[in-house]
C-alpha cells in the first residue's frame, strides 16, 4: 500500500481524499495556492506545500510544481481528485516517468476517452450502444432517408457548421423529411455559408444517467449501478440521485453490462463513469466516459456502503476486486451548494462566510471545506458544499433533503440553497418526471431569497 | 397524525426531534429558558416560547409553564426527549388531563418501571432473567449457603446498609463462604452499625448491553437489536456501539425475545430500552427499563435505517407497527462529545465556542446544537455533540471514528475529544475486550491535550 499520497487538488475533494487516507493509515500531502492558505485541506493533511499563486495555471495546473512537491515530500502516489489535472494525459505520463503512481487513468486511456469521436468508436466496437447516425456528412437527401429508415424515426438533421440550434430539424417521419431537409440546408447555408448536414437518431425525452465502474489491474471490472444527473443548468449538474426514478432492474443490468463491456474493452483500471442518454423508451446511448472520480460519487457510497476513494486507492495499489456488482439498498440524492445567486442567473458570490450551521442528523452527509470565518476565493469553482441525503424511499429523501436545506445556514454570501428548496417543492421533480431540459422551463422566480 | 408538537427539551435532542417533525410535515414548538435564547432549537422550530429562567426547576422542569406553552400554541402533542421530564409520571398524567398526547410512556408504566424493585418483580414474572439472590436479608449463614448453592457461585454478599464497596465480599465457592460471611458482617457492623447482609449472583465481567424495543397501541412489540454501553465513567455512558463485540445471533435472539416479553407484559407503548448486564458466560440479567428515547439511539438508526423518533411519533399517533424485528446491517459507534476537560477529571468546561469544524464525509453523522460563536451555558448537561460513525466492519468504524475525532475542531473550550482519541488507540478497546469496569483502570494520562 502507498505510504504517502499527494493530493493535487483543493476544496472539498481534497478534504474528502484526506479523510479516506487517514482511515487507511496513509500519510497525506496537501498542495495549495496562496489563495488557499487558510483552507481546511491544508490544516488536516500531514504536510502541506505551497505550489504557486491563486491563478490555477500557475498552481493547481502547474505540473512541474506538483511533481516537485511530490518529490520533496517523498510521496509515492498522487490523487488528482476531479477537475484540474484529473484527466490530463500529460500529467499522468509525467507521474509515470517520475515513478509516482497516478491514482487515475493511464495516458493512453485518457487520450482514448478524451476525444469524443475516438471514445464513441471504441465503445461502439465493444458493443456499447451509441447514438446511431450517418457517420459523417450526408451526400444526398436520399441517403438521409435511407439511413433514417434504418435507425428509425424520429431523427435529427444537424448542420455540420451549426450551433445554437440553427440548421437543426427534428424529423418525426419520412413524409416530413423533404421539408426538413430543405429548411435545414437553407438555414445553415444562410447562417454559416455551409449547408452540409449529418443525421442522428433523435433521443426523445433524454435523461442523463451514468454508470459507476471500478476496474482493477487484472482485467476485472464491476459496476456500482447508476446515478441520474438530468438536473443540469447549461450542462452543469446541480442535483444527482440514485436510483434513477425511471430505472428498472432489467435496464440497470443492461446498462451495467454495457458499461462493464466498454470499460473492460480498454482494460480500464480505477474508478470511472460511463455517461449515457436514456430516452423515453428505455433505450440508452453512450455519451462519454469520465476517467476520474465524479463530484457526485457520494450518493453511490451512501446506497452501497462502499467507499469509492478507498477503492480507487486500493486498485491503484494493485489490490484485486471481487468482481461482483453493487446495487442500491437505499435512496440518495446530492444537492450541490454553490456560492452563486440563483435569483440572479446564478452569478458567482464569493466572499466571507460570517455564520455557518451545517445540517446533521439521520441520513444527512455533508462534504465541505468551509467554516464560519472562511473567505471563498473568487479564483475557483463556486461549489462550497455537497449536501447528500439518504433514506428508505425517494419520498423520504425528498422530505429529508428539504429539511436539511432549510437547516443549512450560510450567512455572508449568496448560495444555491433557495434554488434547491424550490426544486424540492416542484411537483414534476417530486414525481421524478424530468429530462435534461427540465431547468430550461423551470420558473426561477419561484425561488425565495 | 399530530398537527403540532411541543418539544419539552433543549440542546441536540430538541433539534433532533424538530428535524424528524419537519420531515413528517408536523409543526413544532420550541420551549427555552432565558439561557437558551440563542439556541438553534429556538431558531429552527416553527414557534418558540420562553418558559422561564436558566434554572431547570423553573423552566424545563416546570410542568405548569410547559402545559401553558402547549395550550397557547395549540400543540396537540408533547415530546419530552430524554432527561428532564421524560420519565416523570406526573407530567405524563397532566398531559393526559389536558388532552395533550405525551409521546412517551403512560403514568402507570413510568411508575412501574421507575421503581427498581417493582420493575425487577414485573420483569421476573414475565420470564425475563433477573440477577438471582436472597430476595431480602439473610437470616443466617446457612440460608446464604443454601441459596448460593441453588443459584451457583460466584455470589456476592452485600451489606444492606453498605456503600462504597464496604461490607461487600465476592465468594468464589462454598469453602470460602464462612470467612466472607464473617468478614462482611464485621466490616458492615463496624462501618454502619448494621451487619445485616443479602446475597446476589455475582455477575462476572459484566457488560452493559441494552435492547431497543418499540411497542404500538395494539399490543405489538418489536426489538431493534442491541447497543453495548459498557464504556462508562461513574455510570455515565461515554461511548456506545452496535453490534456488541460479544454478540452472537443466538444471544441477540434470546435477549430480544426477553426484552419483547418484558415490554409486552406491561403492554408497553412507544420506544423503550431494556438494559441488561451480560456476564462472561453469555448469561444476561435485567437491570432496568428506560421508558423514553435514549441518548444513544442514533447508532441503532444507522445500522437499521430506521428513524426512531419518527417511529415514536407514529406509534403515539396510533399507527400500527409491523411487528418484525430489526437486525444490524452495518456497524456503528457513538462518542459523546462533552464540554469537559478529560485531563482534569472531566471537569465541566462551559464557555464560548470560538471556532468550529464539524467532521463530515462517508459514514459520519453529527447530532449537535452548537455553532461557532455559541456560548455553552453552565446550567445544563455538558454534552454538546454526538459523533456517530458507521461502517462495514468494527475495524472500519474505529479508524473512521478516529479520523472524525481528529477532524473535529472545537476551540474556546475543553472537550472530551482527546479522551475518545486515546480510547480509539487502546488495544483492549480495539479488541472489543472490555467490561463496565474498563475505565476504572484506564490510563487517563495517555490523553493528549
Amino acid at each position: 500500500m502507498f505510504k504517502k499520497i499527494l493530493i493535487a487538488n483543493r476544496g472539498e475533494i481534497a478534504l474528502r481524499i484526506i479523510r479516506t487516507c487517514k482511515e487507511m493509515g496513509i500519510k497525506t500531502v496537501a498542495v495549495y495556492s496562496t489563495a488557499d492558505r487558510e483552507s481546511l485541506h491544508v490544516r488536516f493533511a500531514d504536510e502541506a506545500v505551497c505550489i504557486g499563486p491563486a491563478i490555477s495555471k500557475h498552481s493547481y495546473l502547474n505540473i512541474p510544481n506538483l511533481i516537485a512537491a511530490a518529490e520533496i515530500t517523498n510521496a509515492d502516489a498522487i490523487h488528482p481528485g476531479y477537475g484540474f489535472l484529473s484527466e490530463n494525459a500529460e500529467f499522468s505520463r509525467v507521474c509515470q516517468e517520475y515513478n509516482i503512481k497516478f491514482i487515475g487513468a493511464s495516458p493512453e486511456m485518457i487520450n482514448k476517452m478524451g476525444d469524443k469521436a475516438t471514445a464513441k468508436d471504441t465503445m461502439k466496437k465493444a458493443g456499447v450502444p451509441t447514438v446511431p447516425g450517418s457517420d459523417g456528412l450526408l451526400s444526398s437527401m436520399e441517403e438521409g432517408i435511407k439511413i433514417a429508415k434504418k435507425i428509425g424515426y424520429p431523427v435529427i438533421l444537424k448542420a455540420t457548421a451549426g450551433g445554437g440550434g440553427r440548421g437543426m430539424r427534428i424529423v418525426a417521419n419520412e413524409s416530413e423529411f423533404k421539408k426538413a431537409w430543405d429548411d435545414a440546408r437553407q438555414e445553415s447555408g444562410a447562417a454559416f455559408g455551409n449547408d452540409a448536414l449529418y443525421l442522428e437518431k433523435f433521443v426523445e425525452e433524454p435523461r442523463h444517467i451514468e454508470i459507476q465502474v471500478v476496474g482493477d489491474q487484472y482485467g476485472r471490472v464491476c459496476h456500482l449501478s447508476e446515478r441520474d444527473c438530468s438536473i443540469q443548468r447549461r450542462h452543469q449538474k446541480l442535483v444527482e440521485e440514485t436510483p434513477s426514478p425511471i430505472m428498472t432492474q432489467e435496464l440497470r443490468e443492461k446498462m451495467g453490462a454495457a458499461a462493464i463491456a466498454g470499460a473492460a474493452s480498454i482494460g480500464y483500471e480505477g474508478a470511472g463513469t460511463i455517461e449515457f442518454l436514456v430516452d423515453k423508451h428505455g433505450d440508452f446511448y453512450f455519451m462519454e466516459m469520465n476517467t476520474r472520480i465524479q463530484v457526485e460519487h457520494p450518493i453511490t457510497e451512501e446506497v452501497t456502503d462502499y467507499d469509492l476513494i478507498k477503492e480507487q486507492i486500493k486498485v491503484a495499489a494493485g489490490v484485486e476486486i471481487s468482481g461482483r456488482n453493487y446495487f442500491p439498498n437505499l435512496y440518495a440524492m446530492e444537492c450541490r451548494i454553490n456560492a452563486e445567486d440563483p435569483a440572479n442567473g446564478f452569478r458567482p458570490s464569493p466572499g466571507k462566510i460570517t455564520n455557518l450551521h451545517i445540517p446533521g442528523g439521520h441520513g444527512v452527509r455533508v462534504d465541505s471545506h468551509v467554516y464560519a470565518g472562511y473567505t471563498i476565493p473568487p479564483n475557483y469553482d463556486s461549489m462550497i458544499a455537497k449536501l447528500i441525503v439518504s433514506g428508505q424511499s425517494r419520498e423520504e429523501v425528498l422530505t429529508r433533503m428539504k429539511r436539511a436545506l432549510q437547516e443549512f445556514v450560510i450567512e455572508g454570501i449568496k448560495t444555491t440553497i433557495p434554488f434547491h428548496i424550490a426544486l424540492m417543492d416542484d411537483p414534476q421533480f417530486q414525481a421524478g418526471k424530468f429530462t435534461t431540459k427540465f431547468l430550461e422551463t423551470f420558473d426561477f422566480s419561484k425561488i425565495k431569497a
